[in-house]
């Protein structure tokens, strides 16, 4: 089957206004108004039952696919995934992507104004999590007129929220996909983020987040980035795409102190790219949402009792060289998840570039998550006959176990 | 058997003057005096062949086993390895550790007086290699009398230091133990320095390296060592050591930016440890020679070639979860080395402590280090015997292929 993209997207602004839209937050803390930038692709059915909600990770954003204008050099950082005849079929589903609460690109965060002050946050921004950045996709969900979401999929920090999806809002998805993505931050994932947040924070340009009008802590970003940038990989990914090629042809440069491998001219040229986009304290309130993830919290003993309330068929992707958040935290889950009965697979990535490879892998990606929602359509058209079946009979229909298509019609 | 430690060591000094002791460097720079800081432990016997070289890593020293004062709240930093009894055993050998050409514990480095100047060094230091120390270490053998080495050994960057000592002195040592060493830098271990160098050099308090007589870049250097931290661990030991331990028991804290997981705490502080002890000149300057470190580097055209150089018995030690030089890259090198039929063998650390474990895992290591260091004096032993019953018998012993016991009796 041939496919195409999405062509020409605009990203799009909705503002929920404060009173009474403001948000409370994990933390108690109360923020508003909040603008969520989004862009859409495909059209919502009459039923409003036929959304994916793709989510971003650390400094991804609402342009998940498409061109914003015929100029743009680059697609949107999800582009291959998106469009009539790919995984996510913009002739079935009505697929949405914003940009995080706590983001950089157009959602309110540390960069937006203050109506306290007039001014940027800055630091004054309250600590935002996973769960709150769920909250503010829901009201945008309920602003466009999705009643169900087929699936709510993302890789890494977007894997994250699409298992609070499935936690948080268990009757609205029928399904979610986390790629790369662990059911809480591990202590080597806060180690790396925290090292990340100190080259921002000792940048002597960051200023304590008050930096706006300037231009800001660009070395300390672009420092982070590039560490980031190492855990995104693999030894196998470098290996593979510059081993110890030296940035330089002359021998005599070998033995100076600013000599280059290719891989740190690569590591420099990551970092300078990021800070052209990217906002420090965003960057900084991001990580940190991160490091407080961990789907179990205040949600009773343990992660078993949290993960028996997950209601939705669940697919984990794992990558083979993912050492940030390698595949046995995944496989963990599915196991506890299965021990559980819920409807849990898990499909692992044999690719060798890392944590990175769900922005990589589209093929795999493609057959696996294409394979997947086939599935749900069987199971949704199966169920609805069985439904209907039984209503018709006027069996009860509550206590069916959880299971393929329940989450559908949990409370139908 | 009982073991027991050395007791007071004094770290001594040794200068080699110039001219006519100056040191070519691999780069053809010139430096001199070169002045090397040094440990011995037990005594060289009369035929000066029963030393033992120990090689540190990157931020270690002379000062391996016991103490400098009877108030060191610690001994050095492999003295469970070192004493009566023990693997590396004062009764028969003796042991020299000496600080690397390019650090800071005595020395000659970036902090020691440029006699061109009169100042420190700073950034005007030569770039030096791992080549480089081992030539420097080879002055101070010399110097000390020794005339054959019963094993280098070292972990990490000391890991490189005794391949090399295999490669450019194969008449002189009898056995070489790498562990936890690569036999080229990876991209990705090059990338890990990188981003540690960038953290230094980014402290304005570096000051293009001329920061002697002020505090320095302790802001920078800490970072790097946070970084460096997190690449000798490893995320089964994050887990073990910390897990997701919230630094404070106050539910409050949670919520506000600069709260911290005990994993962080643990970075930071060693970040402010190691400020304490080391220059950050020397960090860059060895972060740098390990990049550069490559055993085959002008050696012709393959890592075979340089391999077939290597005449000495030979054991690889590698760490299951390390993933800064993972087992994989010494298995190949045991792998090629036996093909090419000399005497190499690999061990594993079953720890789940990753690059570190070279100074954590003692018991492991003696057991191992004990056993071959019995089979070296098993080896010399017969292979003395079967050296005079040639040279009685009158047969010509040069073209006896490498292997057991071959190298010490090269040449002879």
């Amino acid at each position: 089957m041939n496919s195409s993209g999405v062509g020409l997207v605009d990203t799009k602004k909705v503002t929920f206004a404060h009173p009474p839209d403001e948000l409370v937050l994990e933390s108690g803390s109360r923020i508003g108004p909040i603008t969520v930038a989004y862009e859409t692709y495909g059209e919502l059915n009459e039923k409003g039952d036929n959304a994916i909600l793709v989510l971003h990770a650390l400094t991804g954003d609402a342009h998940a696919a498409g061109k914003n204008s015929p100029e743009d050099r680059k697609p949107g950082w999800w582009d291959p995934m998106v469009g009539r005849g790919r995984a996510l079929d913009t002739d079935k589903y009505f697929i949405i992507c914003s940009n995080v609460l706590g983001g950089c690109s157009g959602t309110t965060g540390p960069a937006s104004m203050n109506p306290a002050t007039g001014k940027p946050y800055g630091m004054d921004f309250p600590i935002v999590t996973i769960r709150d950045m769920v909250n503010v996709q829901k009201k945008l969900l309920d602003h466009l007129g999705v009643k169900s979401v087929v699936t709510a999929l993302g890789g890494s920090m977007g894997g994250m929220q699409s298992f609070e999806w499935a936690v948080m809002y268990p009757e609205m998805v029928r399904s979610v996909i986390p790629i790369a993505s662990p059911v809480q931050l591990s202590a080597q994932g806060i180690a790396y983020n925290e090292v990340q947040r100190q080259a921002i924070i000792q940048d002597p340009d960051w200023k304590e987040g008050n930096y706006y009008g300037t231009p800001g802590p660009q070395k300390g970003l672009a420092l982070a980035r590039m560490i980031g940038t190492i855990t995104y990989k693999s030894d196998e990914a470098w290996n593979i795409k510059f081993g110890r090629t030296f940035g330089s042809l002359l021998k005599k440069d070998y033995y100076v102190f600013d000599s280059r491998f290719e891989v740190e001219n690569y590591l420099h040229y990551q970092g300078k790219k990021l800070v052209r986009r990217f906002d420090a304290n965003s960057y900084l309130y991001l990580t940190k949402a991160m490091d407080l993830y961990d789907l179990s919290r205040y949600r009773g003993d343990s992660l078993v009792e949290v993960l028996e309330r997950i209601m939705c068929k669940i697919l984990l992707i794992g990558i083979r060289t993912d050492f940030l958040y390698p595949p046995y935290m995944q496989k963990e889950v599915v196991k506890i998840l299965r021990r559980l009965g819920k409807d849990a697979s898990y499909r692992e990535l044999n690719s060798p570039y890392g944590h990175d490879a769900f922005l990589i892998e589209f093929d795999m990606l493609t057959r696996i998550i294409k394979g997947f929602l086939s599935e749900i359509e069987k199971e949704d058209k199966d169920v609805g006959e069985k439904f209907r079946r039984d209503i018709n009979g006027s069996k009860s229909y509550k206590n069916r176990p959880a299971g393929l298509g329940y989450c559908r019609y949990r409370g139908s």
